[in-house]
């Protein structure tokens, strides 16, 4: 680790606190981005197949012109008229289900996942939220709850309000129509309601990209959109990560997986790094939840942030990013399973568009996952210039989910160097 | 009302919901900004005398560069080491006492309350908060049960957490010394105790600015902090509105009043519109937290939010703002002092440095709020050309909190319209 890295460890150690995640063992301070690409202070060039945020490239020229020009222009809030706002939900909504109709902006898919579970609670009246057992949808005391992987110890005892499902694993379960998965929320369902506290929401990412993103079949969603329907609880979809075209075949993952949910969350994306994020729903939903609240987020909807996120939307269609995302990933996996028929160690490959990985296995009969071994290779990956990083249950899935203008010649360095990666570094340290 | 506002009220009623407040009787449509100036999409010129989030003034150019600058060169996430955020620590905790030296950045100030109730709860292992019974400090589940005077009537059932005082008023109840406001708290808290919920966290607006910002001498804290501390609480000072100089006498409300918060908020003003809010405290506080949280934001504390963060701070320091606030705060003071003079209707003149206003009431001697009148008022300004609102318990007090580039010429404008309206509309419709 150099000098001026460990340098900034101690600052942010002193000045943000303990316990800040970095990436990597040898963390990496990044000064410049362009396109797929970053730099770090010592001049060093990465490729980016991690980052979703910059969904149309770090420092995407006409992103940053929609800033700047609305920033030097006016920048205020939503208790006045201004268009930018309508004209973003607009083209936004024009994009899903004549359901999916009016929204709410905030500045983070935190607040936005927030006020979802609030929907749920004013049009159904309860309170039970079921999550699987291996996701994250975001940061305040409420939706923190839904980490079943890292249950506060703090949290005004908001936790007696949720329950868990297993995750989806294509690998190691067989449930190709979805019952098996459609059985267990119904399970948690029939407990909630035995147990007084009643069934308001199923909160899932449509492509269940944190828990691993499992192969599944089109219209994987139906059964379990079923029970949600006939318990009478809203569906969820937190598309943080899997929208804006992600995964390749659709705008929105949910489409594939065959279901409309009643409340869209998203986030990241949305304005390629400036903070936006937002609820989307039927309007009798939002209707029921502006009567139990009279919510007014400052900052949310303003007039830069939809500028960033109207430079979004025109940078996805002008540029066909949907369909590149496509193409590529069609040839990320090509690369991929090339790679697993040399390393006995990759024991699944996985994935849709631009959203990509390989599960690792210390023994591809027994499944057993290579946890530590991946870790390496992310690490070793870093120092060859190509960042990535791992997720799922068993941390053992290589998380591969770059900018969406990563090109096939972006994914043929990246499989260059994970397959030299993979024939250099031991299975066991 | 414009055929052009008519129709962004019903796209807004469309796609964005009931219940979506505006401004005004005949709301405004703002295309431009430019120091304290707005302009409509009829081209009319509007002085701002209520927009605070643009503390540096509309559209400030250091802060619009700095934003286009950073947003083109790199904005990412504190996952990677950068020095813009550290930076920006260091510069603000260096304005404020010793024991505020550890900083969670967020990208609203509800983010940042939400936030600081949880480190409440870490700390003490309990879960009461206190507020005042006519404030508001945000919108997530938890922070939104803070205001009183709009219970939301879905919210997890947090409520049973919350406890209020009446807010201070120092039109109407004497309590020169704070012995009255701090007997009130340590009678919520020996409730709190008692019923078993116990005792987290008094939060509270240092200036009481959405209580009316009552007056109070220096020190006028002290009382209620030492009941608070006795009872092993944390004093949480939401700042989103009072901090950054705003009254003129110190960068930080909580100064004046003589106390040392455990945790300060703040937000709104912080990135003069850049969506950044802020938690900050002493180490061991920050410790307990994310101890008990694996807390990341991931568009808080950005290359770009610091950037912006940081102009602000120059901007505050080059120009004297703070002096700038102090020296037109006494003449406005001035001023409305004469038209209390000259109008029976002003029952009170409050405020110090960019924070000034009046109580309107029907009778001076028993006091009674001239409520509708002062919405009147209001809304005739807006035709006048002069931006600003009421607030208060009874919504009869004129809100005058322009951005801080506010001069003694732009006073004088605001109190010779607010002059010749006063003299113009009668006192009952």
């Amino acid at each position: 680790m150099t000098h001026g890295n460990v340098q900034l460890l101690n600052d942010r150690a002193r000045l943000m606190g303990p316990n800040v995640a970095t990436f990597y063992d040898d963390p990496v301070h990044i000064v410049k981005g362009e396109g797929v690409w970053l730099w770090d202070a010592d001049g060093r060039k990465y490729l980016d197949c991690y980052n979703n945020v910059p969904h149309v490239g770090h420092c995407n020229p006409r992103v940053v012109e929609a800033i700047c020009e609305q920033a030097g222009t006016l920048n205020t809030h939503t208790r006045y008229l201004h268009d930018g706002i309508l004209s973003y939900i607009e083209r936004l909504t024009s994009t899903m289900d004549e359901t999916l109709n009016t929204a709410i902006l905030t500045c983070t898919g935190s607040e936005a996942n927030d006020i979802a579970l609030r929907m749920a609670e004013a049009v159904t009246g309860k309170r039970g939220v079921i999550a699987t057992d291996a996701t994250y949808h975001g940061n305040t005391s409420l939706v923190s709850q839904l980490s079943k992987s890292n249950i506060p110890s703090v949290g005004f005892g908001l936790g007696r309000y949720f329950r868990f499902v297993e995750a989806p694993d294509s690998f190691r379960v067989t449930d190709v129509d979805g019952a098996i998965f459609a059985a267990s929320v119904a399970k948690q369902i029939e407990e909630l309601e035995e147990d007084g506290t009643g069934f308001a929401a199923l909160v899932i990412c449509p492509y269940f990209l944190n828990e691993g993103f499992p192969s599944h079949p089109e219209g994987w969603l139906k059964p379990v959109a079923s029970v949600v329907k006939k318990a009478g609880g809203l569906l969820i979809c937190d598309e943080v990560q899997s929208g804006f075209g992600r995964t390749g075949s659709h705008m929105w993952a949910h489409e594939r997986a065959g279901v409309v949910p009643d409340v869209m969350v998203l986030g990241k994306p949305m304005a390629n790094g400036h903070p936006v994020g937002g609820v989307i729903a039927d309007a009798e939903i939002v209707k029921a939840f502006r009567e139990g609240y009279r919510y007014f987020n400052t900052f949310g909807g303003n007039p830069v942030s939809c500028a960033a996120a109207i430079a979004v939307l025109d940078e996805i269609d002008d540029n066909d990013l949907v369909a590149n995302a496509r193409t590529v990933g069609r040839h990320a996996l090509v690369r991929m399973d090339a790679l697993a028929e040399k390393y006995d160690v990759i024991g699944d490959v996985r994935g849709d568009g631009l959203i990509f990985g390989a599960e690792m296995v210390l023994n591809r009969i027994t499944k057993q996952p290579a946890s530590e071994f991946t870790d390496r290779v992310v690490n070793a990956m870093r120092h060859r210039g190509i960042l990535l990083s791992k997720l799922g249950r068993y941390k053992n899935t290589l998380k591969i989910r770059p900018p969406m203008p990563f090109s096939i010649e972006n994914a043929d360095q990246l499989f260059d160097t994970l397959d030299s990666v993979l024939s250099e570094i031991p299975l066991r340290p």
